[in-house]
């Protein structure tokens, strides 16, 4: 019975829209589709700052730089949990924000975030020099009970030893798994009671009857969807703001996402944190109020200024181990701009062109992780406008919007994270980090033996012992050792995703989603460059093993050239692209959580450096300890046929398997795209263009020498925020380790197309 | 691979006892069985208490007092969380215990429980004057969560309703759901370190690879258990005892198991917290000191009088409504004795005979719960000494082992809560507490609407409207409203069991018993005999209905004389034994936690005379609001035909159905039974085997005069210490409110056989 959305909303709100299903059930798509409007000129209208989101700006650059100094955390929470509702209003300044809400009671004041696992909420604090709080040490580990702790109670053996050998890493086993987009809109078309009703509506048609665990579940967890609207309503009147009702202008309708935004991020401490696609929604706001003389373009640009800063804000505070994965402490508030509706229609709206001139407006800034979702058919205009900022800043990442749109059926999906796109309304992502496939080739040859720790980690199968690598053999000991290797990272996901479900419910994000939900069960590879290019080795190389006192492969000799990964020879690329098909369809033979389908994606973030300091000398000549290539790219140094055969190489590999991203950071010198800005913009839309024909699917895009990042090393004051694009997002160099610095300085920098 | 186990047991500990399958795996019964001695002769080798044991048990009779006048609650902890290892050590008196350990630092003292619900335990607190330590209440109600919130979440409308107009009353969805008796002479015999690698064990083998929810529950509750386990041996620790390894006397092995109980009494506050059946396996030590000449029978009463007192003071703090289902603050300290083995040997042994004398030694208490495995061929010495403490105290009740063993497929079960069995070994029991068929016959007849709150409860069938009921439509009606409650009913108990898991996971009694449990779904059933005597009525006695304004039916008049349950007659026998049979079946229709089995019971405790008073006017005659009759009791009046009729009516009953037992409370007059002590006792053993032999399953034997029952209403201070049994257990008259004292005395005192 739909009783409960009877006039729940002042019509009046909704004055000045055009009509559609969005008015009798909860769907932005159709609220967008009937009411947005493009814009196909050039950015000559944008505006610049106004003085006080200057003011705002710099008094926000300043205190980043101090936290820097300080060595990355300025001040913390030790025992206030963070929850929707624990912190009163917080400001930058008060009398200058169009746009208010903070994670705590201070600017980039850090939170307490418990629940995904009190030990990584403690080491975070002491590696500051902060101390737990002892009460709520003994709450969280002697009176209740965190998802790390859940996930190693249920952890086998296998899992264990997968994990501290490091063949499957950046598990989400002790913080929020991250990667769910809520749909924020909704909080300002809607309101919190429109919201709270309809999910009411949704708990009393939830079940035939039968209350099997998994019917008891989804109601436990619907009722916290309630729980968490009440709660983003009472937080958002602490900041003076009623948001039961639906938002009347552009300001407030900006004002109530972020609320719903705030409050995800008060929840959970996510490895990504993404904003979604809120580009056209907003701008459906602003243009009501411009046409209504309440709002010119300047105000405008500062609204969006000012909300983007809120997005530079957010941070939480971390472990050395996890910074070490994630350098330069991501949260990935991906935003996703543009793209086309599933009618043909373009999405450029005069907002996309606001967000980008937010970098204009207020420099460079790794955060909001800008994505800019590419059709053939996006207007010209535009693509060459993004362009520019690209060449100007590097912050921009462009994923495949034909790609995307035909694969998950919808427009209104945006990106999670680094590259992986969801449906907004109804789609979910079980975040599953990576397992290593360079690792997973030595433990084929070694017989299941960490070849740096010396343990038996995989299977106990016989090792190849002959002095030359056979092809044949090597095969057949591969595709068992993938199976194992599908087998416990599988386990390990299961149990994780269960443990979070039950002690780190994502009620906040939820709540502003379908109950009825399509969940995917996220995987990853790393290393599949190096893996690809060794199995190359293998087949085509004639390679020589030598082996150590115990008898394990550590070094290689291949005695004839071989294809490799990245110059578009099909002999090799066909390799990694088994490679992803055959590591999913193992994957595939399982029981996933929650009824949720399989993906993958090709993405390492920076682990990739991580990933290569923990494996030994591969087949394909890159020796122990040196970091693998990010995501999908070739490994470094066997790109040798210039940035198209590159490029080609990985458009190879198939969307349709790695659905959660196919990541490629691509580097290219200024003057090798052309002389004068107008060249470099041609020359970068062409590129982009032809590389998304193709089907690639993502690509970062550095426009830098590597002089540049040199000098930057060396003299960082100079540089405070040079940002530079790595696997999956965006990075203040000066904030990389130096090892990652290394790293990105010693990949390719493409000196011809 | 079983690599955990090897040499793990000082083998000195077992010197003197036979060995078996026990020695190479946790096997409890198998000990019992290679070790138990028989005894056939009467109580004359029984000695009196020891003055230690008198200074105490004055000490603590006294402070029970204290409590009863203080209103039922000397102390409470308002902050500290009760955990295995929440307290210090503490003592009644140091000097004088041999067996020690409290539930928290003080006699008497009540923990605060939280998990079940932490309004529950706060209302508990304030109903004696106590406030809850606000930190802890922003802790389970902000922070964490709570059994009670869980379920509340989940709950459909239906079982809200339900549950609000009582026709479901008593589920344990706000507090322990109890009835899990742990094997805890596991720590005794084989220690704690045996027992955790035992579990580590069972870890390693858990699960086919292949991570589903139910595999990743069981490992994460394994893990629990393991925790449990330590944190049992740290508690032992702090009161002096090292039970890492198995205890080498009698005292050793008591107060080992002791501390077993202890920790599941400081982590549960289930409704029935039950000792299970340790007096085999006590009496093996007891026997082996005594051989060694390190003990002789005052010692060896000495430490049973202890033990059982330390029973006698668990007590927590219950809200006023909770009182009023299970008035006089029981805990059912279940405990079992003697009972025979499968292959025909009876198990009385001396400490059988030595747990009875407790009752002399330290006067009448309601708890532990005695309970007597009864066969027709236990010796009769034994039989005799029971009945003589029967007549003395009324604090036994009796239940058929001869049924149960068959019924169970072992010897060692014992009895959970007041009625029930469960395998010790292997058994466990999720408590459902019951549903009202007397308000269902009226649901019948009303179409639905709650025949006082006049709501529609139930779904919107026609109502009867006839000035006359008729049958066939009745019994129509009647089917469909039954299943309506089957489902109801089964859709509470599948949401309270599997937030019980999540929110209050039995580890301390679930370590102590084996890792794959047999389950069992227990239902029950409240006004069955009310509900028998209306349907006579209706089918025999040509029922008129009147009808308030609003068309209700508020009372009844049969024009015929109707057969009515209690008296032999097969006419209405058979349809009290049709209900049980058909609620049985209608429920075990649906799909059932975790794979458990059905059971239902015919017991209320002393429910009965909260269902009745919200019940309305019954067509058997009973008015609106008058007590049922406890259990599986004939309704009050309608027994005319005799003690031995109305037995045998009950006997009816179909134990196969109803395997979570079919309480039956028996009073008699001394005088009935015989005019001198030895006729007594043969009046009552033969009535006892007379009805076992035909089948009854339960009894509880009340010898006393109505005289004496209104003496000690009218003056409480003549009889502090007079026990009655009532509906599954027994306790202090004193204790009951006026409305049950007045339930108790209105009902039948058999005058006749």
């Amino acid at each position: 019975m739909m009783k409960q959305l009877e006039k729940r909303v002042e019509p009046k709100a909704w004055e000045g829209f055009s009509g559609g299903n969005w008015q009798s059930e909860v769907d932005i798509r159709d609220f967008i589709q009937q009411n947005f409007k493009q814009y196909n000129g050039d950015e000559s209208f944008l505006e610049d700052a106004t003085p006080a989101t200057k003011a705002l700006n710099d008094r926000l650059v300043a205190l980043k730089l101090e936290e820097r100094a300080a060595g990355g955390v300025l001040d913390a929470d030790t025992k206030v949990v963070s929850t929707i509702t624990s912190h009163g209003p917080g400001y930058l300044d008060k009398t200058l924000e169009k746009i208010v809400g903070l994670q705590t009671d201070k600017p980039l004041k850090k939170a307490l975030m418990p629940y995904g696992g009190i030990r990584m909420a403690k080491d975070a604090l002491e590696s500051y020099g902060l101390k737990l709080d002892p009460e709520m040490e003994h709450f969280f580990n002697d009176l209740s009970k965190t998802h790390n702790q859940g996930v190693f109670d249920a952890y086998t053996p296998d899992v264990k030893r997968a994990r501290h050998y490091k063949i499957v890493t950046g598990l989400p086993d002790a913080y929020g798994r991250g990667r769910l987009v809520g749909d924020f809109p909704r909080i300002a078309l809607y309101g919190i009671d429109y919201l709270v009703a309809s999910k009411l509506d949704d708990l009393d048609n939830y079940g035939d009857g039968e209350m099997t665990d998994s019917v008891i579940q989804m109601r436990e967890e619907i009722s916290e969807q309630i729980r968490a609207l009440n709660q983003i309503k009472d937080m958002a009147a602490s900041y003076g703001y009623d948001i039961s009702q639906p938002a009347t202008t552009a300001q407030e309708a900006i004002q109530w996402l972020y609320f719903g935004y705030l409050a995800a991020i008060k929840q959970q401490n996510g490895a990504a944190m993404s904003i979604g696609r809120v580009d056209t929604f907003i701008d459906i706001f602003v243009e009501r109020d411009i046409e209504r003389g309440v709002l010119n373009e300047k105000e405008a640009q500062e609204l969006i200024d000012q909300f983007t800063m809120k997005l530079r804000m957010v941070s939480f505070i971390r472990t050395p181990e996890y910074n070490s994965l994630f350098s330069g402490n991501p949260i990935w508030a991906t935003l996703s701009l543009a793209g086309m509706g599933i009618d043909g229609e373009h999405h450029v709206t005069k907002t996309a062109f606001r967000f980008l001139n937010t970098l204009k407006d207020m420099g460079a800034a790794p955060e909001p992780n800008i994505t800019l979702l590419w059709s053939q058919k996006l207007p010209d205009t535009f693509k060459r406008y993004a362009a520019a900022v690209s060449v100007e800043s590097s912050t921009i990442q462009y994923e495949n919007d034909d790609l995307m749109r035909k694969q998950w059926g919808t427009d209104y999906y945006a990106i999670a994270c680094c590259v992986s796109a969801q449906p907004v309304a109804n789609g979910i992502q079980y975040f599953g980090a990576r397992a290593n496939l360079a690792k997973t080739v030595l433990y084929a040859i070694n017989g299941g033996k960490d070849e740096i720790g010396k343990a038996q980690v995989g299977p106990a199968y016989e090792p190849i012992s002959s002095e030359y690598i056979e092809y044949d053999e090597f095969m057949r000991k591969f595709d068992a050792m993938l199976d194992w290797l599908a087998d416990v990272y599988v386990n390990a996901l299961n149990t994780i995703h269960y443990m979070h479900d039950k002690y780190y419910y994502e009620s906040a994000q939820l709540a502003l989603k379908d109950t009825r939900l399509d969940r995917t069960f996220a995987t990853g590879i790393s290393g599949l460059s190096v893996a690809a290019d060794s199995i190359s080795a293998i087949k085509y190389g004639h390679v020589k093993v030598i082996r150590d006192e115990d008898g394990i492969a550590v070094d290689f000799k291949a005695d004839n050239d071989f294809p490799r990964y990245g110059n578009n020879d099909d002999r090799v690329d066909e390799i990694a692209v088994w490679l992803v098909k055959s590591l999913y369809t193992k994957m595939n033979k399982h029981h996933l959580y929650r009824g949720s389908k399989l993906s993958t994606s090709v993405l390492t973030i920076t682990s990739n450096v991580v990933y290569g300091k923990n494996t030994g000398t591969t087949p394909n000549g890159r020796q122990k300890g040196e970091p693998f290539a990010p995501g999908a790219n070739p490994a470094y140094g066997a790109e040798e046929s210039g940035a198209l055969a590159s490029l080609l190489s990985v458009a190879k590999l198939p969307y349709k398997y790695a659905t959660d991203g196919i990541s490629n950071t691509f580097a290219v010198t200024p003057s090798t795209l052309g002389h004068d800005e107008d060249l470099q913009k041609d020359a970068l839309v062409n590129m982009i263009n032809g590389y998304m024909k193709n089907n690639g699917h993502h690509l970062n895009i550095n426009v830098f020498k590597r002089e540049t990042l040199l000098d930057a090393q060396a003299h960082p004051e100079k540089y405070p925020t040079l940002t530079i694009r790595v696997s999956g997002y965006c990075v203040y160099f000066a904030d990389l380790t130096k090892e990652q610095q290394d790293d990105v300085i010693s990949r390719t920098f493409h000196q011809s197309m």
